[in-house]
């Protein structure tokens, strides 16, 4: 290791490594667990260029990489193992281009998707990606998982938001795919090989992103509901009454919307009443008061038809941003708890109660003074489920159960956060591990 | 190649295989010339095991092989070449699960696009690719060639319609990847390899496809303008102001509008002013009523404001559909035009009006009588030309100009066509060909 940084000082510059006390602990670990393993040291190129080399003298001195955006990651994916030196993206940080007439905006992987997101609205554009590590999370790590999020019902996930990439694969070729057109099929479209495939056929440098005008109306609404099935049926109404402008469609269970009210700073719960289900539904449309009355008369009807207990539509920007730090506040729980174990399931609507009742049963007779916390995309059939004994110690057995289950239910693990270690099985049996390395 | 027939009809059953006067002249091309040439064989799989086994027969006899789904296509895609033999999926062409629940339809490659959107219409649904060679073109054909359309600017391109698929690979391997959940992100999502590669990587057997709510109102307005300008400053105004109902914003030059007019049975000139451009725009929101009173206003302060000339609001479905008419009116200039050079560009929006200029300078300095009819899917910056001097063999000179300028311009020479054999340089340049055989 210490030829391969030497090898870097020397070619690229002293300036883009960090070693020794220079390292600090926000390289030593993702948002998956508390488990602090400092990189030997951090390469910061600055350019494509620059991490080509790097990639070069890696492959040439058998050194192994783990690359680093915002390090908000819920798989391990950016967290360092044994023997890794980190590549951070942390330099590569520009937004190059913001086309409003063609509405593209051309960044550099490094920058955090908040930042694209203000460019966007600086311009009167929105970038319609957000998830609740918006401040952290880069464009980068982003294109590598796919990233999912809160408005994907209406807008896609990240693949449908990048229109060209740039990306340095392993050998150090540089491939530039940067297409602006937001129609382009001559030919193999490589950019859908990196988005999604979390660095391992490359590490994305820079991509085009394409904006959306700015919504001329945000409508946001929390039901309280006493059975699943009526989340479903709300769903295929809101679907049907407002079929252009459905941007969200969150369900929270009893047991994650108390948590998370009790554990977010000045938080306070809108309802006096309590309720099975909480379901936090975004419209965003372009007639503010004409959007809010058919809102008000929809809601009407979905309470006398007894599908929903109770509503609160929200009367200013600020309590819209309430509600949504509720439904944010999985990244307070996950402190609290002492970093349970995190799922990410992608499962069809129908089976998703049945799955969580049964996670929960087994878990229960398997542990005691388990905490289950359900909730997420259920609009797009994307399930989270936060697990916590109090103990990291339990979640081995908890990831097991519950990944079996997934396979029971032709669910998927990996909705939206990725594999990154923690999925992947050579990594979760060491015995594995040696056969292929 | 007799051997190679012999030993599927051995292997798979005579009734597969159409030979001899079976084969008829819907086999021997696609849309894109006149130019005739039978197969030797049609193989038509009814199942992707039998398709499985042709492949592998077809590599072991080295016999080339042409892929054919509607034959609607306009690059030679699925016209046969000499010694090809064709695989065809009229066969498969079942509808094999509508799941109005959780909105998908799978189907198999050989379904009508028209016959999709049909289904999922009787489930009160939406299938939103649309293209005027709907009644012919299969969904096999539209992955392929990742297909646009009229409705991309608000629901993507076919692969944004995609959620899983099956493909027989050369060696016969059947990949099955019929994902049917709307995230999934455990692995590469390698559906994405097939999608827009035109059966270059593999042949598409059957389809997971995703379907959306149907929408509650129509809009179908048609505008005339005197300057291009005024065509994206019109779009601007229409995102700005209908951000989440703008489904098509289509543009026709003089010259194609008054020519679609003139050939298409049937129709009239809702104008009785002429125009340069004429832009056909269709919103589908969820309240017709209110819709509708929100686009005459906005008409009225685009003509006060000077951007439009004159403007029709369709009164009724059958006005809708004649404005359709006329935009999908090419089908029967291609044929009256006698094969026109087709173009399918993809270009920056701010380069169009010059790029369109220019063509026409140049090649009006080449030939005497020549025609251009640009049009096409203007708010997706895909520009369609169709250019004819009456005789075809006045085609390749075509080709050869606006392609450079395509380069010039920074253009892609397929938005959404795909590249078949026309656009391919080993088929043009023969002595290439021989090289890379």
């Amino acid at each position: 290791m210490q030829n391969f940084i030497e090898a870097i000082e020397a070619q690229i510059g002293g300036s883009t490594v960090l070693k020794g006390h220079q390292v600090s602990d926000k390289y030593a670990s993702d948002e998956s667990s508390d488990r602090l393993q400092k990189p030997e040291a951090v390469l910061r190129p600055a350019s494509a260029e620059a991490l080509s080399k790097m990639l070069q003298a890696a492959v040439r001195h058998r050194q192994p990489l783990v690359v680093q955006g915002g390090l908000t990651g819920l798989c391990g994916g950016a967290a360092p193992q044994e023997n890794e030196v980190s590549v951070s993206l942390e330099r590569l940080n520009k937004i190059e281009n913001l086309d409003a007439r063609s509405m593209t905006m051309t960044v550099q992987a490094g920058v955090t998707l908040e930042g694209v997101q203000n460019a966007a609205a600086e311009a009167g554009l929105l970038f319609p990606l957000d998830l609740g590590a918006r401040g952290s999370c880069t464009i980068g790590g982003n294109i590598a998982t796919n990233a999912g999020g809160n408005q994907v019902i209406r807008y896609g996930s990240m693949r449908n938001l990048v229109l060209g990439l740039e990306a340095v694969l392993p050998d150090g070729t540089i491939m530039c795919a940067m297409n602006t057109l937001l129609k382009n099929n001559a030919g193999f479209d490589l950019k859908h090989f990196f988005i999604g495939s979390e660095g391992t056929l490359g590490i994305v440098t820079r991509a085009v992103l394409r904006l959306f005008p700015w919504p001329g109306s945000r409508i946001t609404v929390l039901c309280g509901m006493d059975c699943f099935e009526h989340c479903i049926v709300l769903l295929n109404q809101v679907r049907k009454s407002f079929p252009d402008t459905l941007n969200s469609f969150e369900v929270m269970w009893a047991a994650y919307y108390q948590a998370s009210i009790r554990h977010v700073d000045n938080l306070r719960n809108p309802f006096a009443t309590t309720h099975k289900y909480y379901a936090l539904v975004e419209l965003c449309g372009d007639d503010q008061q004409h959007d809010r009355q058919r809102t008000e008369n929809f809601l009407e009807n979905c309470f006398n038809a007894g599908i929903i207990e109770n509503a609160v539509l929200a009367g200013s920007e600020q309590q819209s941003a309430d509600f949504w730090r509720i439904r944010d506040g999985i990244g307070r729980l996950i402190k609290i708890y002492n970093f349970p174990a995190n799922f990410d399931v992608g499962i069809a609507l129908d089976k998703m109660e049945g799955f969580v009742e049964k996670v929960m049963q087994r878990l229960a007779a398997d542990f005691a003074n388990i905490v289950v916390f359900p909730f997420g995309h259920i609009g797009d059939g994307n399930l989270h489920l936060s697990v916590s004994t109090g103990n990291q110690a339990d979640n081995h057995r908890i990831y097991h159960t519950v990944y079996q289950m997934c396979a029971d239910y032709d669910a998927s693990i990996s909705a939206e956060h990725g594999i990154g270690m923690m999925k992947n099985p050579i990594y979760r049996f060491p015995e594995l591990r040696k056969k292929y390395s």
